[in-house]
């Protein structure tokens, strides 16, 4: 017998986007979101929700781009501030001594130091409730040489990206490997 | 210096959402997805997106209404084979053994054996391509008590979910505890 928990925003695993988007005057800003993922697989598009309040709202609503860096582990003290304060108050990149890099495909900057990029154009705006979502196109991945393994696709194990338990309010690493997709249902 | 990969549906971590729907004729069917995520705090709501092609996209276009089944590692099996075949052709609670219970909410099934499950009632349906994008409001979650923590919320390291890599096509258990969220950056 299952126990009521409650309308909650409950899923597991939810991931740790850093969206990168420029200000409306060019300045580089990140922020921490857990309210996305994957959306189409042609166009390969990716959504991910904000609040209106958000400095990031604005700005990918002035320039309809937008990155999304994935942190490795070693990085999750620097992914939690970028949902701490507000790009409106404090220059992060500066504050965390992280390094912005605009992408070469859309009007955003992504995190130098994080292994794994997406470039996104903004495709639709969704308004929900207290979140936006935007589905961005993803123009291009580009990751760390370091992190690539078989057939040249960033390997997990080695980009080493963690997740959000939401309401816990938990980090988690990613654990070990248990089998291939579409293969060891076959078992059934 | 990044390398690009090209412009792939790649991020990490992806969920494993066992999408539970009727069939028009009122049969139970589950499917797998990895193309979702939380989409809004107010109302609650969670994503998922489906190719038309699917059994469940007829099917959620019928009852506008699904859940969501968060399965336990111990069942990556049956959640893998749940993604491998089609409801129209096989009757894949049968076939795994798994016990297909009517939500009392919506009118669409969840997994029983699974630990953690979201019920929820179609609020917006958005084309972008390939895949459809159903927007669910979470009209409740529910868990198995086995699972339930502190402040009676489900525990990641109870409930055990695992998650997919896409591209390299893999599936990982969860890891240990990194730290606090909202908590872990104010050392910036």
């Amino acid at each position: 017998m299952k126990k009521s928990v409650g309308a909650k925003t409950i899923v597991y695993p939810t991931p740790v986007f850093i969206v990168g988007s420029y200000s409306k005057d060019g300045r580089p800003n990140v922020m921490t979101a857990a309210w996305g993922g994957i959306c189409c697989s042609s166009p390969p598009c990716v959504a991910v929700s904000l609040r209106k309040a958000t400095y990031t709202y604005g700005n990918i609503m002035a320039h309809k781009a937008f990155t999304i860096s994935i942190p490795s582990e070693a990085y999750a003290m620097e992914a939690d501030y970028f949902g701490l304060v507000s790009g409106e108050k404090e220059d992060k990149f500066a504050a965390s001594g992280l390094t912005p890099v605009k992408s070469d495909l859309v009007n955003a900057p992504y995190v130098k130091e994080f292994p794994l990029v997406l470039e996104c154009k903004v495709l639709h705006t969704l308004e929900i409730g207290l979140h936006t979502q935007f589905v961005g196109e993803i123009m291009d991945v580009k990751a760390d040489e370091a992190v690539l393994g078989r057939k040249g696709l960033p390997d997990i194990e080695a980009v080493r990206p963690f997740l959000y338990a939401p309401e816990t309010r938990g980090y988690y690493r990613i654990g070990s490997f248990i089998g291939k997709a579409f293969s060891i249902g076959r078992g059934i």
